[in-house]
């Protein structure tokens, strides 16, 4: 391998998660110790969009305790994006300009944080940069909480997500049945397309605390099966807590809100949704007239870093350092992934994915995970995911809330 | 004072919080340690329903170590209720199958846990006995998030929600920024008629991560006058996050989701909010024309004792101890609260409120904590809430998930 020298950039895209910046920690503090690789460490304002637009921070001017707290602060430090390049062979306009904004800054290393679309992109960049001859080194860093990422084990951020989605099911399964009255709950979990955010709230269950009926977008979805399911539960115990995938489509490939409201469509084209736990609760409301609560776990799925597991936050943070570790090696156009011995007891070994295989594939949950009826997930799910969601992750506390990073983002005005 | 010797019951009222199991576990351990004053240590199911119904546990019976973990333990473990006893004077029903109840097992001591309602509850029930001439001391044990009960300087659990609303808005304020397009969240905070817990957003802002309007039910609400506030910094900024509680209301007494859709009154003739987040987000979306997300924190806010405040559990705690110790003293008709030292660092004191004062009043937040627009808490708000969120209630964890109390719940068959 040739030993390649100049600056690194790094970019966070799509969604954050509640460890997208423990993976920045890594990448930075990796890259910052390269001396005689990597020069100047950048970070992207608003991922790919920053680099366009030359919108760089210094990373090398912020305080190393600044960027040790990333580990533990939710969201995107950097800013995020949800810009989808063209394909160079229709329109070649972006690509032309990041080539000449790497020429100018002299990147010769890119790690890009992010999904499906992220990958994407990365490899899109990766392949321009080198069909013009540019030598630079790309390094796909995973992240997503819908864990729907292909050729990885599981994502950074999954986890995280399903910790608070798991803690969160069992104190509001607690709290749903205070009164003796009837009542169902239906708990709206994030995942457009896989079930895995949602099959987390099984874990809950594990614990006895957890729903009776789990409905992931894997299987398609019936409201009148759904309907005589909750009945049948409701009839026993008076109690019902539902938890369903944002994401569930009927056969006919119609989500719950489109069964009744208006969906809209975001700049990939994917369908925004919403709603499914308050269309869900006023039809049960309607059809069992007991007291339905609609709760949408929202954001907070997301970004509860106060709730993030440890292993999370460190196998993120190592995702990034490794990114950066291969790439010095010489490595270019993978995605760090994980995967998990055969068997034994769960470890966290590297495992990398070249871009071209991981981008725009999707995980889905097994279909033998889910039970046959189609309403709820099984052992090998818990068995997957429990390792996962292992440790607490220690947030810095001031005056009785979190202390988050502070960056100086310190902006790049000359190469 | 004369000795009294009996049994004792304890039950939960009202809207559970995560913190209202630490009283009971407070009232459970010293009762069960009070021996030649009380005898068994009953815990009423679903709270004055249970009494009526004699469906009692066997406190005595419990495992130790499981009464401790009610410390962490959201919701009411023993179920609450929201029956409404009727006036004594019109109806005496319910109150003389108190009495027979009380008699049959021998109660002379009553411990009951709630908000306004339930020492309302509370109150009637021992101005009864008194008037029948049966011996039987009676303690209410403050719980409400709202934080709105009359005499106390603050509520076991508002803590507890306010640390939880914050944190969680100091995450969501870093999500909501991380893309460079325009967005506009709304943070809907629960409380019908006072606005302590969306006050408690303001800590968040204290932090920098906080909203930049903050709407109370102290405060007669404007939808014209909060769409220019967000227009205004919307055009700054490019982002605004609101926090509004689900109780504010215009001066002619109308609820948001009055403005728009219907509500429903429950037992008590409250009206049933809720919604107000999706439709101001609605509104806001229509009217400016950018992103809006709105977000309900849900009974989230109430039960999340992951979350918990360490002094709002350590308080909880000593309220219900406190109410022991003080009926076994020979006291009764007393409400426990607290009061802090008129200058000085922050220090909980114990002082009994006469249950006659604080049935049925409530205290809302003082017009001078908020600005004069109405649209921000000021800073004595902050003096005033940031001690009782410090410190973290350690929950106990067992394979990275909640371990909360498992009761045996062993009925009491015959007294």
């Amino acid at each position: 391998m040739s030993k390649l020298t100049g600056n690194a950039i790094f970019g966070q895209s799509g969604g954050p998660t509640a460890v997208i910046n423990a993976s920045a920690a890594g990448v930075f503090t990796e890259a910052l110790k390269q001396t005689g690789h990597i020069d100047k460490v950048y970070g992207a304002a608003n991922g790919i969009v920053g680099i366009l637009n030359e919108n760089f921070y210094d990373i090398g001017q912020e305080d190393p305790a600044e960027l040790e707290l990333l580990k533990t602060t939710p969201s995107s430090a950097l800013g995020s994006c949800r810009y989808k390049l063209a394909k160079a062979e229709k329109d070649d306009t972006d690509y032309r300009r990041l080539l000449e904004v790497f020429r100018k800054y002299n990147i010769r290393y890119f790690f890009y944080n992010g999904g499906n679309d992220s990958m994407d992109t990365c490899n899109k960049i990766s392949k321009f940069l080198q069909k013009e001859g540019y030598e630079c080194r790309v390094m796909g860093v995973p992240k997503t909480i819908d864990n729907d990422l292909y050729g990885t084990d599981h994502c950074p951020g999954f986890a995280s997500a399903a910790k608070y989605i798991a803690t969160t099911t069992m104190e509001v399964y607690l709290d749903a049945r205070v009164y003796d009255t009837g009542m169902i709950t239906v708990i709206e979990v994030m995942g457009r397309h896989a079930g895995w955010l949602t099959a987390s709230t099984v874990l809950a269950a594990h614990k006895g605390h957890g729903p009776d009926l789990i409905y992931l977008p894997e299987v398609d979805f019936d409201i009148q099966t759904m309907l005589s399911d909750v009945r049948r539960i409701y009839e026993k115990n008076k109690k019902v807590i539902i938890a369903v995938s944002e994401g569930v489509q009927t056969k006919e490939g119609l989500f719950i809100p489109e069964l009744v409201g208006e969906v809209s469509v975001d700049a990939f084209g994917h369908k925004q949704l919403g709603g499914t736990a308050t269309v869900l609760a006023n039809y049960l409301k309607e059809q069992i007239g007991c007291k339905v609560r609609g709760i949408e776990l929202s954001l907070m799925q997301r970004c509860a870093a106060h709730l993030a597991s440890k292993t999370d936050v460190e196998e993120s943070f190592l995702a990034g350092q490794t990114a950066v570790r291969c790439a010095v090696d010489g490595m270019t156009d993978f995605m760090v992934g994980f995967q998990r011995p055969e068997s034994g007891p769960y470890q966290c070994e590297i495992k990398l994915i070249p871009l071209d295989e991981v981008a725009n594939t999707e995980k889905k949950v097994p279909r033998d995970w889910i039970n046959e009826a189609g309403n709820f997930v099984l052992k090998p799910f818990i068995d997957y995911a429990l390792p996962l969601i292992q440790g607490e992750s220690l947030v810095a506390i001031e005056d009785g809330l979190p202390r988050f990073a502070e960056l100086k983002k310190v902006k790049v005005i000359n190469p």
